[in-house]
């Protein structure tokens, strides 16, 4: 069921002994989120803890500050950012028991009891933000951080079409408890190991393009993303927006191999083409400009298909001479 | 004098038939200043034009949208976002009329007759901004995306640690008009030409690390510049702050060739060395995170003297084992 904030918040008013699932492959906004509401939570005096199947990159530990580690039996589950169950890995095991689901993707299942989402929200970050006001917690530095991460990390810095002023005056109103948010963003948007900036070069390398370079596809094998010394779950930066950035291009994908004859695609748009749309097709989902799917296959196979349906896609909409 | 914005308003509506001049190599913030005070003013029934010395980049020119062509004799002369009158180029042959200059650096070397100056702005169309709502004139899209353009720009998109709370609200208030600030963005930040994507991977296969990897010196040569179909003085966009943003690097320095044996090296640090004091050594100077010079000899000498002259600095300050 769908519901308001009103709700969300009696039903957060009314539970403790909480559990707060986050998504797989987890990055700034699913975490931020989670350790803000389970922050927010303990600062009412009750229990809370965050719950990712995935380890947590080093690089978001500073929000672990923001929560107490507290033992307790679960007695409430709810799920931030995910949009399906599947995208909660081992905790997917919870799903019959979520009460409540805070996001924002336009993909959301409605797998959970209840579901506060805001599609208009460029981050859960923003929907927390209105929670934890509507809940009467005081903001400190901490909490904010953790929002301010999520919305920062889900509008590629404010940069991104899906901010809005609201965006922008919510990150005013956490700056003001004082964090580091320009330490924050160094570490989120420009720091890169030896190994990504390996990456980054395979992947210039290897991009190719399609219908008169409005396609841009590269594609990381394991032997490459070996080559960097990296591995197939490492999380590889803003790898894969660099396609979308090459003049000209309307659609830019990246395909990482995650396993044998197994890989996943990111796909970034300049919105002529839905993302979102675009994975679904092959079992995924996302965002009309960023979209993720998995596909089974080789290299070569897999990079073809999806070449095959983005063409097939700019002709139905004209886009094509 | 320096003077308050009641005064610089004052100055403002008592003159007519304004150049606002801007500083030379101009980018987003001095443009974004100068077009938005310009049609200000002709929203006041007055007359105004830009003036700058160089030729302005085409990824600009939606900014001459927000003021009309108008043909006058000038009699007041403001000069934006300009800290001495030499970067005003061959317009600084007006530096004697100079009634008011509005600026944000601390470096200002207060040259005008009077000069409002906000060091805490993250940009000067952050006090353009306040400027114009103390002339009265209404805000719409136009004025609103020059300045948020400046905003943008000189803050890497609210990701340094110089944009404040403040520099978010006026994000959000100028937002409020309309313009397409996700298209800015992806203009000013992500799109790369195909050329700079080829001199990128040209520099990552360049890059050499000395000092345990606290020095990444990267050379472009004429030979690789032209690789890449681009020429000599083109804009490379961010490419100078890549060798920096590596992980354990301090000191990041990319050297374009710019003619037979000459040289420039473009320096970014993590602040714990001072670019503009190392620059200043080979005759150039900056910020203290990012500055320039320019030097002469073959590329490898040169490259060999940059790391020598940066070990020593290094060695100097107890950075290295």
């Amino acid at each position: 069921m769908l519901i308001d904030i009103k709700k969300a918040v009696d039903i957060l008013k009314n539970h403790d002994n909480f559990y707060v699932l986050t998504h797989v492959n987890p990055d700034g906004d699913t975490l931020g989120s989670g350790y803000a509401l389970c922050g927010a939570l303990q600062r009412m005096g009750k229990k809370a803890k965050v719950l990712c199947a995935d380890t947590i990159p080093e690089k978001f530990h500073y929000m672990f500050k923001a929560v107490e580690e507290q033992e307790f039996e679960a007695e409430t589950i709810v799920a931030v950012d995910a949009a399906d169950p599947k995208l909660l890995g081992e905790n997917k095991r919870f799903e019959k028991d979520i009460i409540l689901c805070i996001d924002h993707h336009v993909s959301n299942l409605k797998y959970a009891q209840n579901t506060l989402l805001d599609v208009n929200s460029a981050a859960a970050a923003e929907i927390i933000y209105d929670v934890i006001n509507a809940l009467g917690v005081k903001f400190d530095k901490r909490l904010s951080a953790c929002l301010y991460t999520g919305i920062a990390t889900d509008t590629g810095c404010f940069k991104y079409s899906n901010t809005s002023p609201r965006t922008h005056r919510i990150a005013a109103e956490l700056m003001e408890y004082g964090f580091n948010a320009g330490k924050i963003n160094y570490v989120m948007f420009d720091l890169k190991s030896k190994s990504t900036i390996m990456l980054e070069q395979q992947l210039l390398q290897d991009i190719g393009f399609y219908c008169d370079g409005k396609i841009a596809v590269a594609v990381l094998t394991t032997e490459m993303i070996n080559a960097a010394q990296l591995s197939e779950n490492d999380d590889f930066g803003g790898i894969s927006s660099i396609p979308r950035q090459i003049e000209g291009v309307e659609v830019g994908i990246t395909i990482r191999q995650k396993g044998e004859n197994h890989f996943k695609a990111s796909v970034r748009t300049s919105g002529l083409v839905d993302a979102s749309e675009l994975c679904k097709r092959f079992g995924g989902g996302g965002h009309p400009r960023a979209a993720g799917c998995e596909l089974d296959g080789e290299a070569q196979t897999v990079r073809q298909l999806m070449v095959d349906v983005v063409t097939e896609i700019l002709h139905s909409k004209g886009l094509l001479e």
